[in-house]
C-alpha cells in the first residue's frame, strides 16, 4: 500500500505518516518544496529507525500512490487541489482531514461553511474520477503524532463513495487500537467537522490535550 | 432534588425518571393527560419497588420542581412550552433532550434548523428568568430505559448560563457510570444534534441499539 500527504510536512500529516509507515505502509510526503518533503521525510525515517518515508513534490508524489491525504489548512484545501488537478491518477482515493474552525476568545468556534462542511466545498472541486473520503477529522493532531500513544479510539469515515470508504476502512485497520466506523454519506461531514471542535473546547476545558471519540455500544 | 418531566410519559423520560428515582431523586411525570401520568408513574414504582415517582399535569408538576426536562418529541417542543409559559418558576431549569430527526430510506437525516439547532430555537421561546441546558441529546433513549445496561458513556452539557450548566452537571452525577461533560454555550447544540443522528445511523450500519459517546482522553 502506497500512501501520499499532500501538504505533507506538517503536524497534521505527521502522526498519520509515521503510524501508516510503522504499520508496513510505503509513505510519500508531497509539499510544494522537494527540499522540505525530503527534510521531513529523513527526520522521520530518523525516528522510525528505518527509511520508510520518502518526499517529493504534491504533483511528483501523486501518480505513485493509491491513496493521498489532503493535509493542508482548511483554507488552502481547494487551492491545493487545483494545482494538483493534472496529477491525479483515475481511482485514486482522495483523503480529507481538514476542519474549519477558528479560535476567538470565547474558545474555538466551528466556522459555518455555505456547502455544510468543508469536505462538501472540497467536493466541487476534486476531479472526476477521484473519491472523496472524510476521516481522522476527530482525531487530534498531536495525539496521532505522539506514537507512543495508544488511541483506543474510532474514526469515522464518510463518502458518497461506499467502495473508497470501504477500501479507506480496511486501510485504517493497519493503525493498532484505531477502530474505523462507517459514518455514511460525505454530507456526514458536517457532523464530524464540528465534533472536532468540540473535541478542542473539551481539551481546552479539562487542560487536556487527546480528547478522542470512542462509541460505546458498536 | 424534585426533577419534572414536561412530556413524562413517553420513551424519551422513561430512562432519565428511572435511573434519577433510582438514584434518590423525587421525580414527577408531567402530562397533557393526568390520568396517563397517573398510570405511568404506577408502572415506574412497580419497576422501582418503590413509590418515587408521581403523576400529575405538565403545569400542576412545574412549580413544584427545581428542574425540568424537555422529553417532548422535538416539534412539539415549542407549543410545550407555551403550554406551560406561566407557571415556570424563576431560576428553574429547563432541560432540552430534543433532536430534530427525519427517516429517510437512505437512513435519519439531521433537519437543518433555521435558528441553527433545536436548542436556539427553543431558546426563544424560553420565558424570562428561565436557564435552558441541553443535555442526553447523544444517548438513545431505549438504552437509557434499559436500567441493567451500565451507560458508561458521556454527557455532553451546553448552556448560555455557566451556573445552571454546572448545576445540571452536578446532578447528572447522581447517575452511576454516566460522565457529564461541560461542552460550552448553548449553540453546541449544533453539534450535539447532529452527534444524535450519527449515532442512530451507527446503530442502524452496525445493527446495534445502544451506540452513544465516550471521550478518551479526558
Amino acid at each position: 500500500m502506497r500512501i501520499g500527504f499532500i501538504g505533507g510536512t506538517g503536524i497534521e500529516a505527521k502522526g498519520l505518516a509515521l503510524r501508516f509507515a510503522s504499520a508496513g505502509a510505503s509513505v510519500i510526503l508531497g509539499s510544494r518544496a522537494k527540499e522540505r518533503a525530503l527534510q521531513t521525510a529523513s527526520q522521520y525515517n530518523k525516528l522510525l529507525g528505518e527509511p520508510s518515508i520518502s518526499g517529493l513534490t504534491n504533483q511528483e508524489m501523486l501518480p505513485l500512490v493509491e491513496l493521498a491525504f489532503l493535509t493542508v489548512p482548511f483554507d488552502q484545501a481547494t487551492a491545493a487541489i487545483d494545482s494538483c488537478r493534472d496529477f491525479f491518477t483515475t481511482d485514486q482515493i482522495l483523503v480529507d482531514v481538514t476542519v474549519p474552525v477558528r479560535f476567538d476568545q470565547d474558545g474555538p468556534e466551528y466556522i459555518e461553511q455555505e456547502a455544510g462542511s468543508n469536505a462538501e466545498l472540497i467536493a466541487r472541486r476534486v476531479p472526476e474520477g477521484i473519491h472523496l473520503v472524510c476521516a481522522f477529522k476527530t482525531i487530534p493532531a498531536r495525539v496521532l503524532a505522539e506514537l507512543q500513544t495508544e488511541l483506543r479510539c474510532d474514526v469515522f469515515v464518510c463518502s458518497d463513495s461506499e467502495d473508497a470508504r470501504q477500501r479507506l476502512i480496511e486501510v485504517i485497520r493497519l493503525i493498532p487500537t484505531l477502530r474505523p466506523l462507517d459514518a455514511g454519506p460525505l454530507r456526514m461531514a458536517r457532523t464530524l467537522e464540528r465534533m472536532s471542535v468540540l473535541a478542542i473546547r473539551l481539551n481546552r476545558t479539562y487542560k487536556k490535550i487527546g480528547a478522542r471519540y470512542y462509541v460505546q455500544g458498536i
